[in-house]
């Protein structure tokens, strides 16, 4: 058996929280290396591109979040075998990546700064992903997002609608996604019930 | 056989140029949908999130272009069957398309901003992408990028490199890669090699 591990923020979100999942959901052992935000410029000396989350397989270190969700997603049975299935959870998973870049060059910036981006994200940006988004969920069945049952894709989208929802984003209204796309929230509300996602989340807030 | 079209500018190169080069190697039949740059704001329009490109499968229109690669690498023998080989071949994948995007914030800028944008990826950026890719195609054999065999690993990397050493991007140095990693110029030269590759160039250049 591999030994994996990965190295991310200790935050219940971002771009490593779709790999901890989908491995938790497989049952899969693995090492949840977490650092604090101050640590980070200490850990990225020890990374391919000065980026997080990394995976290490065995004594390999990888980087690039979408390479290591789809891998762990193999592992865990979460990623379509179907070539066309595989392509409309990528599709996704790109998808949500491309808004989480846009989002990810707000963070740095302060007062009017922040307030403008953000607002232009909430305002012209994020509504546009929203709705292609829930359009894409109802098109490909209404409970999955591809291939008719629980893929990456679902926890990709998982982590960032409950990034939007959390409040934890500055001037990002917390009923966004509910005034714009509120199949979204079913559906965030479907996958928190998996018991490895509920477990995961008792266990995190409880510690 | 599904009808395949991709829709992207008229240019031999950006983000559709590795789907379509493996699509030619795989001798697979697609429509090569191309349109000026100033046909965009009219295309964009039928486009899932306006961008492009698009890979209409049949009647399925399906955007992000590390999905559709992936996608056409697969029905081409171009992606890894193997999983690990395959998450060798994404991290590829993503990392060049990490700095591409770091390359298309800079269009759009004129004057000096676009000179001081272009010159701090010449400086800080490049180099370190440039860098670990020599190092990732060494650490993997040294003629290809994972799988020890031609994957869209080293199609996405060849249209990068090839746009670096171009000279149609103003302030970046054609001997840039050259001096940084050389032997991702020597890469680079043996996929254009392949007879598909050099045959579709040949085909545009002469059209």
């Amino acid at each position: 058996m591999d030994q994996l591990k990965i190295t991310y923020f200790d935050v219940d979100g971002g771009r490593a929280e779709p790999a901890r999942l989908a491995l938790h959901i497989g049952g899969i052992a693995f090492e949840d290396h977490r650092f604090s935000f101050s640590e980070f410029a200490e850990v990225r000396k020890a990374t391919p591109l000065s980026q997080v989350p990394t995976l290490q397989v065995n004594d390999v270190q990888v980087t690039q979040s979408g390479a290591i969700t789809r891998y762990v997603g193999k592992l865990s049975g979460l990623y379509p075998e179907d070539a066309f299935q595989a392509l409309l959870c990528d599709e996704i998973m790109d998808g949500v990546e491309d808004a989480s870049i846009k989002l990810g060059v707000t963070f740095g910036l302060t007062g009017d700064d922040l307030k403008n981006a953000r607002n232009d994200l909430v305002v012209s940006v994020f509504p546009k992903y929203l709705r292609w988004l829930q359009k894409q969920l109802e098109s490909h069945g209404g409970e999955f997002f591809a291939a008719s049952s629980l893929t990456i894709a679902d926890l990709k989208v998982f982590v960032f609608i409950r990034g939007l929802n959390s409040g934890h984003l500055d001037h990002v209204p917390t009923n966004l996604v509910e005034t714009v796309a509120p199949k979204l929230n079913e559906h965030m509300q479907r996958i928190a019930q998996i018991p490895a996602i509920a477990q995961h989340y008792s266990k995190n807030s409880a510690a």
